[in-house]
C-alpha cells in the first residue's frame, strides 16, 4: 500500500500550472462527461502519456474543418500513421469531436461562448493531469470583418464586448464577475510573422464576440430587428473607429479564460464579408471554401516553425 | 411582365405572422447561412410545398440524439419511406442537422444559448417564408435536477437567469434589451398530460440557463473554481427555493425569443442528477441513455396525440 499512497500523495500535493480550483485535488477520479475522457488518480500516468507531449491546442467550430485541420497536421508535420491505421477521433464525438496529432490538440467547439467555455474547462484539466503546461491554445475560425476585405485574417488583439470593453462577464453562482479578454502579444507577433511568410492579407485588432449572429451583430435580416439601417452603420462604425476589425462569437470568452489561467492564447479568424457593406454571407461557395482556409495555412506555418525552432 | 410583378407585391405585403423585421419584406434572396437553404423570391412556393406543413419543430443538443428522434418521429406517425430511399438530413450538415418528417421539423442546436439562438432565427424565417405559421417550438434536452430523482423529466415553466428573473438579456447594437422568458402555459399543460399517460416521471418548475456548464450551474470540479461548497450549496438551495427544479444551457433564450415572436413554446429535459447530491454525472452509460429516452418518449406521444386531434 505505501508505495501508492505515496504517489497519490505526491500526485494531489504537486502544484497546479493553470487550472485555479482548490477542489481538483480531493477528486480520486474527474469525469469530463463532454469531450468523453475520464482522468482517475490510477490513469494519471496513462494520462501523462498520451497527453503530455502537447504544445498546441487548436479549436474552430465545425467538426469538418478541425477534422481537415487535423489531416493537415498530420501531413505537414511528418507524422506518420501507422500501417494499417488512420486518424481517429478521441472520446466522445456527440458534442465534440477532438484529435491528438502529435504535439497538436484539435477540437471544435461548435458555436458561441458557452459551448467553447465548456471545451475550454474540460481541455484545461486534462492537460493539467497530463503534466502538459504551457500549451499555447489557438482559436481559428471565420468572423464579419470591419472595414477590411473579405479574406482577410484578423489576429486579435483582445476581445470585447457590445459596450467595447475588453471584458469577459462570467456568471458565478449569483453574481458577475469580470475578467480581462486579452490575447497574449507574444504568441499574436509570431502569428503576424507567420501571416507574412505565408503571404495572406492580414490585419491586427480588436474582435467583438457576440453572443447571437443577429441581433448582437447589428444585422437586419434576422427573425427580429428593431432597428434601422442608420443605427446598424452608426454601431458598426463606432466599432471601426474604436479599432475593431472583426465580429465572432467566441474570442472574448476564450481570452478570458486563458488570461486568468495564465495560458498563452490567439485567435485567428477570416473575414468572410466586410460587414460596412452588408450583411449577408454573398461570396461563392468556392471562394468561401478559399477563405476559410487562410488561418489553417497561418497556423500550420507558425506550427511548424514553432516546432522546428523546438527540436 | 404585370403578373409576376403582382405575384411579388402580393407576397411582400403580406402580413408576417411570426417574424419582426420590417427589412425583411426588401430582401429578394434570404440565404438562411448557418442551416444552408436559401429562399428567394421565386423559390417561395417551393420552400410553401415544402415546408408549409410544418406543426411542430423539436430540438435538442446533439445531433446524434436528434437523428434518432427524426427516425422514431417517422416511425411513430407511420411515415412512409418512399421505396429505394432513407431518411437524409436537409441544408447543410456543417453546424446543424435538420430532418422533415412529415409535420415536424427536427434539428439539432448545440451547445448554449448563443448557439441556439442561430437555429431559431433561421427556422422561423424558414417557417415564415413557408407560410407555416403558429408551429410549436419544443427543446428536448439533458440537465441537472435540483431536488428531484435522477430520471425525472422537467416540464419548464420559464427560463430564469442567476439573479432568478425570467428575463432574457438580449446585446442588440451597444444596448441591451430584456424579453419575459415564459413558456406557453396550454402546451406545458399538453405535455404535462402526455407525460402522465406515458407514465415517467416527472415535474413542472422553473429552469435556470446558464452560459457555462461550470461556474455558472455552481460545480466545484471546472478548471476555475473560486467559491467553497457551502457557497455552492446556499446557490442551490436559494433556487430550489425558488421553485427551479433544473439547469441547462438553452431554455431561457428559446423561451424569451419564442415569446416575443407569439411562438408557442416547450422546454422538456430529463434531470441526470440531483444537483444538489453532487457535481458529477456517475450514473452508468446504459442509464443515462435510458433517461435521455425520456424527452422523447412524452414528446413523440404528446405530437401523436395532437396529430391525431387535428386528423
Amino acid at each position: 500500500m505505501a508505495p501508492n499512497m505515496d504517489a497519490v500523495t505526491a500526485t494531489t500535493a504537486a502544484p497546479l500550472a493553470h487550472v485555479q480550483n482548490s477542489h481538483i485535488r480531493e477528486m480520486h477520479s474527474d469525469v469530463l462527461f463532454h469531450i468523453g475522457l475520464t482522468c482517475s488518480q490510477e490513469e494519471r500516468q496513462h494520462v501523462a502519456d498520451t497527453f503530455g507531449d502537447v504544445k498546441f491546442f487548436v479549436t474552430g467550430g465545425s467538426a469538418e474543418r478541425m477534422t481537415n485541420f487535423a489531416h493537415a497536421v498530420a501531413k505537414e508535420l511528418g507524422i506518420p500513421t501507422p500501417y494499417g491505421y488512420a486518424l481517429a477521433p478521441i472520446g466522445s464525438t456527440s458534442r465534440y469531436t477532438l484529435f491528438k496529432v502529435g504535439p497538436v490538440l484539435v477540437a471544435n467547439h461548435g458555436i458561441g461562448m458557452p459551448s467553447i467555455s465548456i471545451l475550454l474547462h474540460e481541455v484545461t484539466k486534462l492537460l493539467e493531469y497530463a503534466g502538459a503546461h504551457g500549451a499555447t491554445y489557438i482559436r481559428m475560425g471565420t468572423s464579419g470583418g470591419i472595414g477590411v476585405e473579405p479574406g482577410t485574417v484578423v489576429i486579435t488583439s483582445e476581445g470585447i464586448n457590445n459596450k467595447l470593453e475588453s471584458v469577459d462577464e462570467v456568471a458565478v453562482l449569483g453574481t458577475t464577475v469580470r475578467r480581462p479578454a486579452i490575447c497574449s502579444p507574444e504568441v499574436r507577433d509570431e502569428i503576424i510573422a507567420a501571416a507574412k511568410e505565408v503571404g495572406l492579407p492580414y490585419a491586427v485588432g480588436k474582435t467583438l464576440s457576440c453572443n447571437d449572429f443577429y441581433e448582437g451583430q447589428g444585422r437586419l435580416d434576422g427573425a427580429i430587428c428593431e432597428y434601422t439601417l442608420e443605427d446598424k452603420m452608426a454601431f458598426l462604425q463606432k466599432l471601426a473607429d474604436a479599432g475593431v476589425r472583426n465580429i465572432e462569437m467566441e474570442a472574448r470568452c476564450m481570452a478570458g479564460f486563458c488570461h486568468k489561467l495564465r495560458i498563452p492564447v490567439a485567435v485567428v479568424c477570416v473575414t468572410l464579408l466586410n460587414r460596412l457593406n452588408g450583411d449577408q454571407v454573398l461570396s461563392s461557395h468556392e471562394t468561401l471554401q478559399g477563405f476559410e482556409k487562410r488561418p489553417a495555412a497561418v497556423l500550420l506555418h507558425y506550427i511548424k516553425t514553432k516546432i522546428n525552432a523546438l527540436a
